[in-house]
């Protein structure tokens, strides 16, 4: 098995950073700057950043098309993403490309059509304690964690969550308040590998954590891209028993 | 555990059977009334049907909120479907009403938006004898089946399906010509289940064959509305901890 | 579909019950008692029970022939289960007798025989509180359930639960003291179905609660034998192909 | 990610090739060898075998602690494996060494106890063709792979298969004698993976196949551990919820 460098491209609405006030003080380049970096880290990856404002959103065809993992926050402008990019970035998990979906981005246009169904939750933020617990300690996702890690602060997000029960579950956290959530969910979607992972509020420096970084960076060499063969669709004409495979 | 009579919907693009010809002979009433007809056999079911050319295709608010499970066929007419009704029937499906997806319904909007793929396959159109294997015979859907029935003239429908991984497997297909089909797929979204049954192709009397008969009569109440609780999505402003459950 | 009356078999280890004290006081019959008394109040169910020191455990061929679906309570005598007992239970179960284990039946022979793994996990014994989520609200077993419910004074049961992946995921246990579980889980195994449901502790009246009581009825109606078909195993002779289906 | 060496063990049986014939002539050095020598063409992987007439079957404390991937061949003599050897690997899957149980292995008593069913099937000898259809295209396992395959003269293994729904469907098997196979099956159990892989009848030179080789070396490094954390089971004395994370 040859191991070659991934491509990796994180996406970020970039709008609440914009704003002078905490989240700016916590994030002065946006998310996208500080997940970028800790994945620069790994030789293994070659990051660019693309942004909500930016031209086609950062991602036309030919980013697109070089883009082995895409990672996705969105949140206050899920409704500005063009559909016409929503379309591309499906059809290219659909043929191969990884995506992270992270926190808020349960609501985008791209997850919930992937999905099928609404992905809405409960939420609350009050700032309490979200402890994560490794739920399937067999996958690759949950590579050098501990049993269970936390996040001192966090955005609750609280079942029931609308989406398809997932391919693999790795983790679900357990909140303060009296809350439970499948914060790290697994599926595969035509020949493409899609994570979504909860923690991530704009508003505590999340992405910062060392535990984060490395789930995130984790899911990122789980949901490059297999490789498995290109699906022909459509009619065939002459029964293949009488047909030699390739 | 107190069972009630089922409401069931048959919609049917009904679209083949009004030309005269081959189709019209086979189902001269259109494919809808022969499944209500044997749907009807039973007892616990109470079936009514409706079609692509009325009005709101049959399908009113009325009509669904009624509706504890529909059956879908379309074809040629997928495009003609109002893309309002079709997100009033994906409410429903998120809701609790159970949906039968057949043969090639797999193309239909309300499958695709429910799957969130593009439901390809491969087909080959000659005839050929398709064998429908039992793969999970802890399934309700294969009570008194035999571990496996035929289908002596088949359209064939071929992997790679582009479908989600589906929560139960039921029935595989062998295809004299040298395929192979997942063509009884569970799958669970919202409040609601969903079977994908593959065999009904217009041109052979499928519907009329006491196995496929069996497999949609167990998949409907299968499919019923589970009365499983309806979740409270948004934001929580008291800490659940401190409160006591209902 | 006709629905007739499902033979039950409770089956309790009955030990704890048997010393004065606190576990007495409460159960004074034994769990086994309890568990079939609310189980009698649903006129579809037969239930008889069977413990752990009458002939055979209670479990004779003749009345394993005869359940439909069998309750499992045990704790401190795993080990005197017969393993000729475990292995009739487990034919029975692979030939479609349902199976629904409770709280510390997770580590019964039966169980681990059946899952292939430990079944581990962690507990802790301080009466904290426990908070039942409702995951899958589509699922036959969450039926007329509220989103979340609670066990005032539980033992915890936390992950890691060293359990395959459930073919559902029901619910999820959020505990006070700070661990999750996956507290409602379903699996089939040959052509039986397995229900794991972990609240039920002997030092708290857990089985005289309403929803605790729903969910096990709920799960007895569900775990029903399916009647698929029975698999014929080994070799075939004749190729299929050419010989006609039954 | 770091990506060092993987130390794979092959274990045979190795029983069928020490008889003058057929299966000799097509593997003179035993299965194991062919097996390993295909796998050693690729440089991440340190590869040894292990045959069951060795001392310990060739499977001490010491190999298994260095095997990080372990294959297993067996057929005739399943039942001579002792079984304090079969727990000493049941546990070391259980820890994270990966498991790829090959052809008739599906009856070893490794694979029976992981599974937790009787792992029975139907099988035909005649010599038939399989073809290999990729059913989920996203998967590492089909890396490289076209979209079927075919093995020319195969040992039929058809339907129903009693195995636990795979975690992962990678391969379905169409044979001309008119039965399908859950070709290809992913578990995972305790920290460990597991691939299922059915063709590999001795008569035939399948292990010289291209494609299989392909799988198989796929496979092992799908199956390699992936280090998640290492539960804790048992009492916890203090409620988590006071006590920081690690």
């Amino acid at each position: 098995m040859s191991v070659s460098t991934l491509n990796v491209t994180v996406w970020n609405e970039f709008r609440h950073e914009k704003k002078p006030g905490l989240i700016q003080e916590i994030y002065p380049q946006g998310m996208h700057q500080t997940i970028a970096e800790f994945l620069r880290a790994d030789a293994g990856l070659k990051v660019r950043t693309a942004t909500l404002d930016e031209p086609e959103h950062g991602l036309t065809e030919a980013v697109l098309a070089e883009t082995d993992v895409l990672l996705w926050w969105g949140h206050m402008a899920h409704g500005e993403v063009n559909d016409e990019i929503v379309a591309r970035v499906k059809q290219r998990v659909l043929d191969g490309m990884g995506l992270i979906v992270l926190h808020s981005g349960h609501f985008s246009k791209i997850f919930k059509s992937l999905m099928g169904t609404t992905c809405n939750l409960k939420w609350r933020e009050m700032g309490e304690r979200e402890r994560l617990w490794v739920i399937d300690p067999s996958h690759p996702i949950a590579e050098g964690l501990p049993e269970f890690f936390e996040v001192p602060h966090s955005e609750m997000y609280g079942e029931r969550f609308d989406i398809p029960a997932p391919d693999a579950l790795v983790f679900v956290s357990w909140y303060q308040g009296g809350n439970v959530f499948r914060s790290g969910c697994c599926f595969s979607r035509g020949r493409g590998k899609i994570f979504y992972f909860s923690p991530g509020h704009e508003s505590y420096p999340i992405y910062k954590d060392a535990n984060i970084q490395r789930v995130i960076t984790n899911a990122v060499f789980w949901a490059a891209p297999s490789n498995g063969p290109k699906p022909k669709f459509g009619q065939e004409k002459v029964p293949l028993e009488n047909v030699p495979a390739e």
